[in-house]
């Protein structure tokens, strides 16, 4: 990440700088949203934090380190995984915690528009890929749990299977007019759990049998 | 679709209505790609296809038109289904013509963009649920087959099993930087079609099983 990680300005929680930083993120959400990100502008965000333009360009100094600051602190807020002691439950609570987010019209809004970001800017795309990459990561642990409890495959790919479950609702959401439901969350996780138990996720790649 | 359909001037295949058409497509594709939704402009489109303005704003009036009838073109365009007795191999056909679809170069470009279009456009949005309608729907029989062939249970739900095959494909090419290869493509195809072997996208939707 570099620069755009460091907070040097930061004294204590709670203080200005991060006062600051709250309202300007939450500005570039707000921006994002509604005027896109080709039309991002750090007067305009500056103007609706509260702050002024001189900080914004100074600590940020461009939309795009300030779209991977923000998709960060998405990363930092972002519930922990659940541990239940079962494969299936555990993506279940995966696939609704994905699927209320999307669903959430502010933070589906939201979430659309980094995704749109993400195809026009290559910088973007990569704070993007950063900030699934730890999503994905932090939901890992529950399959080796699962490959440990003797669920499915020893060298199934952990992160495969938790990417299964997100997949079908990201797509549901950006193909289809189809709501993003409870159901559609229960079956990607059933889904991702039956391939996984199939050994469909183990490393290296298996060959596709015939059946 | 409404007039975005209708092509009222062709009055034979290849003609001068047809050529114009296939400029002007061409020509959005490649300002789609270039410079992205929000700034395609069909003055700059007819410049590109070397056709008067006047034609392309008579024909399609806005860009979100013009978008329309170029998916509506790639539907068209779009190889047909494979056939092989196999669920595991015609969806293993679907994944790889989607992989080899979204792997290369223009394609690639081009599917961001129009799914960048599509969140930045709701007109623009109805346009490409459509386009993956058709293209799911295409794919379909492959599946209502195999339930005849009893590889699948009764009541599977076909679409759903070829947007899981899609799936994660476009996830790992929105999210990732992962290459999307053939083995992701076959590890797809064989993700779904374990998941519908093991009953998950029957209808109406399963209440989760515990293990």
């Amino acid at each position: 990440m570099g620069s755009e990680r460091a907070e040097p300005g930061t004294i204590r929680p709670g203080g200005r700088t991060a006062r600051v930083r709250a309202a300007v993120l939450r500005a570039a959400e707000d921006a994002l949203i509604e005027v896109g990100f080709s039309r991002l502008d750090l007067t305009d965000i500056a103007r609706r934090a509260g702050v002024g333009k001189t900080t914004v360009y100074r600590r940020w100094g461009t939309v795009t380190r300030l779209m991977a600051d923000m998709l960060l602190e998405m990363a930092a807020q972002s519930l922990p995984r659940t541990e239940t002691g079962s494969l299936l439950s555990d993506m279940q609570a995966h696939a609704r915690l994905v699927q209320r987010t999307l669903a959430d019209p502010r933070q589906g809004a939201l979430f659309k528009a980094v995704i749109a970001a993400a195809i026009c800017d290559s910088r973007a795309a990569e704070a993007l890929h950063r900030f699934y990459d730890i999503r994905i990561r932090e939901w890992a642990p529950c399959v080796e749990q699962a490959i440990e409890r003797g669920e499915i495959p020893e060298g199934t790919d952990p992160c495969e299977v938790v990417r299964a479950v997100s997949a079908p609702l990201y797509y549901r959401l950006l193909t289809t007019a189809y709501p993003l439901d409870e159901a559609a969350a229960d079956r990607a996780a059933e889904a991702a759990v039956a391939a996984a138990r199939a050994g469909v996720f183990r490393r290296p790649l298996a060959s596709p049998s015939q059946p």
